[in-house]
């Protein structure tokens, strides 16, 4: 079919409340709204595609001011061309030079450019009837390089060297399709160990998700240490030696302070400490890498931009390559860093969570697993149990595994009545 | 005097069509739009700190936008009671969790937080009827220690031993001051090179600053490399082979490229090459650094914070440091960076040019030289001769030296007129 000429791009400023029930809070984000900028790309046609970027609340508004800031680059511009070159089309929204001064590449213009991007891939899904993480996997491997902007990162992995490992992995790409359709993602929860929840209701959501066939479990850390210690100590003593057991200090410590709080807290055997510092802090990760071994190190929630990924690669600075497939210029960053992890040998392990992110972010597992990294090991998708029934195509999570998507697009639509009732600041949501 | 509470924060969107004759163009930045997100901070007692930060045109609503979003957590504050600990109010503009989601430290958020911080170090300055330098350099050790946030800088540099380095220079501050006035701080100019002009322009743009007093001269490169190597021969031609000539990439190069050009430009003597790849490439600026030697790298304009300085630093990754008053969080973030430079000992050459970057960051030179790197060896302040006149107390340069202005504030204060005739879109500068 033929999509005509983009009609328009709207952006709209949602928000859940969360903060009301402390859902997601940790040492950083004490009462996070999780917050949409969502953005609509209407076609002549009729198609539309859907995609956000998420935020924690206040702020939001800022990520809906630069989507329609960025909107008018493409505006007009005819869909189905615009679809034809992604690389192409991805390099001409970031390549405003007035707009690009407030980032470059990063902060509110970059989500922003997430929401723009992703809403262009869930309408190439739709356009082609195919859920994106399987449009990607069909793509040759110079259809996949073609989306990447190469500039700050072929120092790392030129372009050739990319195409030939990616063509080495063409083999198994259909048994690794099948195989995921049949067992799934592997996948780990984050849904018990939230900072403000009590220690009873910490206990009974580890044990309702130990009945629901989890065996990876994130607990949040950061705050008092002695706090930190106790938690820890009701979750070991109830998943047992043998599950995993993360942690996260969402960036609260400095590096010293880091190395000395995970030496405290190694005795619970943590697989994974998760931004232990300032995410923009490669060289003060890769002195933790070192001074907390055999605990690995985990990061990418907040880190930026392919560049900065680049760095944690070459500087040894992570051992998981946490993505967030909104905070990253949309899925052709996303496949940057999925080429760059591979090239690394890296597991990519997304961040999820929040509103949507589990929903978007699935199809760049599915992805890396059948076309770039070609493997399960270490590999573990977030889930968090929030706001997925807001969704038209909401994620399928089976025994603690993700079931991939068969509808076509990106999983990112919200329905319009969810979208109505969270419009903020006048939707039904915030009213009372 | 008392200041009173803080009745009002005013963040006005100021943009000046300078693209109209292409003052400021670069191989990234085309045609730039100088702009203002300019902030106002009222007081009951009548007494209105001014601050800005600088964008080049589309996105300057953003951080205005972002500055009203950060004004409710000053407004109705005791004024005295923020400027008497700046190190804590500091932290508390920063500190909502929500807001520091989009960047976080970084981008639209960070640079509107630079906006208010100036701001209210302009009002600081006027209510102690000081120049904001001058402020600085009589304040103790201890009190310079307390305006940063120590908390992922410790690793580098940690409070004990800045406050130990910065009492080894209190020796010798009064006579460094009388020197200052005396001779003024060394500058160099932007303004003959910029890509948008003609050979002839140039080369007339050169002789004209050369009679001036001028001795380092700075071009644009990055275009087409035969481009470059003639103009660079121009400029050689006319400054002779003393005067020191630096070029500046705007960050359109990769890691490689960067390397071959420089290789190729080398010719011509350049004393550094500023931004020559992407501003947030720590270790690809420190591998230019180690293969164009003894061509030295510039950069900071665009970096981000002070945790991407310290990793620049601590990589060996740059040779000038360039901070932007306007992109690091303001006076308190701009210290910070300072107190790092020293410690490693390495020259602080200040971004400035747009509009009232000189105005704003001379007082970080001041400052440094007076109480902090005590030298005058290696450190040029960058001064671009456009929009001056709009400012209420503008830079004076003087044989090609910045002379410290002695009026109370941070020189960010622009007239009420100019504000009027360049609001954005409304105003007379936009009408036609």
């Amino acid at each position: 079919m033929t999509l005509g000429r983009i009609t328009r791009i709207l952006a709209r400023d949602i928000r859940f409340p969360t903060s009301r029930a402390l859902d997601g809070s940790d040492a950083m984000n004490l009462a996070p709204d999780y917050s949409a900028a969502y953005v609509t790309v209407e076609t002549a046609g009729g198609l539309v595609g859907h995609g956000f970027t998420f935020t924690i609340g206040r702020g939001n508004e800022l990520c809906v001011a630069a989507a329609r800031a960025l909107a008018p680059r493409l505006e007009g511009r005819d869909g189905d061309d615009l679809l034809a070159d992604m690389g192409e089309t991805w390099r001409h929204i970031t390549g405003d030079s007035q707009l690009r001064w407030t980032g470059p590449d990063k902060g509110v213009i970059h989500l922003a450019t997430a929401a723009i991007v992703n809403a262009l891939w869930d309408l190439k899904g739709k356009a082609e009837g195919k859920p994106v993480w399987r449009l990607l996997s069909e793509m040759s491997p110079d259809e996949i390089v073609a989306l990447v902007d190469w500039r700050w990162l072929s120092d790392a992995l030129d372009p050739g060297e990319a195409r030939a490992r990616l063509a080495a992995r063409l083999d198994g790409r259909l048994a690794r399709m099948a195989a995921l359709r049949a067992i799934g993602f592997p996948a780990y929860t984050t849904s018990a160990g939230w900072l403000g929840y009590s220690d009873d209701k910490l206990r009974a959501l580890v044990r309702a998700a130990l009945g629901q066939g989890w065996s990876h479990f994130k607990m949040k850390v950061g705050g008092d240490l002695a706090d930190d210690i106790r938690r820890a100590r009701i979750i070991r003593q109830e998943i047992g030696p043998d599950r995993k057991l993360m942690m996260d200090a969402n960036q609260v410590w400095g590096v010293d302070t880091a190395i000395a709080q995970m030496r405290a807290l190694a005795e619970f055997d943590p697989w994974w400490i998760e931004e232990p510092t300032s995410p923009d802090d490669v060289l003060g990760h890769a002195r933790i890498v070192r001074d907390i071994a055999p605990i690995a190190v985990a990061t990418g929630e907040h880190c930026q931009n392919a560049v900065m990924f680049k760095q944690f690669m070459q500087a040894g600075a992570l051992r998981f390559v946490q993505l967030d497939g909104a905070r990253l210029a949309g899925v052709n960053e996303v496949v940057a860093v999925l080429l760059l992890a591979e090239k690394f040998g890296l597991p990519v392990c997304p961040h999820a969570g929040g509103v949507g992110l589990c929903e978007l972010v699935q199809h760049a597992s599915y992805f890396d697993y059948v076309a770039v990294g070609g493997s399960f090991e270490d590999r573990v998708l977030e889930y968090v149990d929030h706001l997925h029934e807001h969704f038209a195509v909401p994620v399928i999570v089976r025994d603690g595994r993700y079931m991939p998507p068969e509808a076509p697009g990106l999983s990112t639509e919200m329905f319009a009545t969810s979208l109505e009732a969270h419009a903020y600041p006048h939707g039904a949501a915030w009213a009372s």
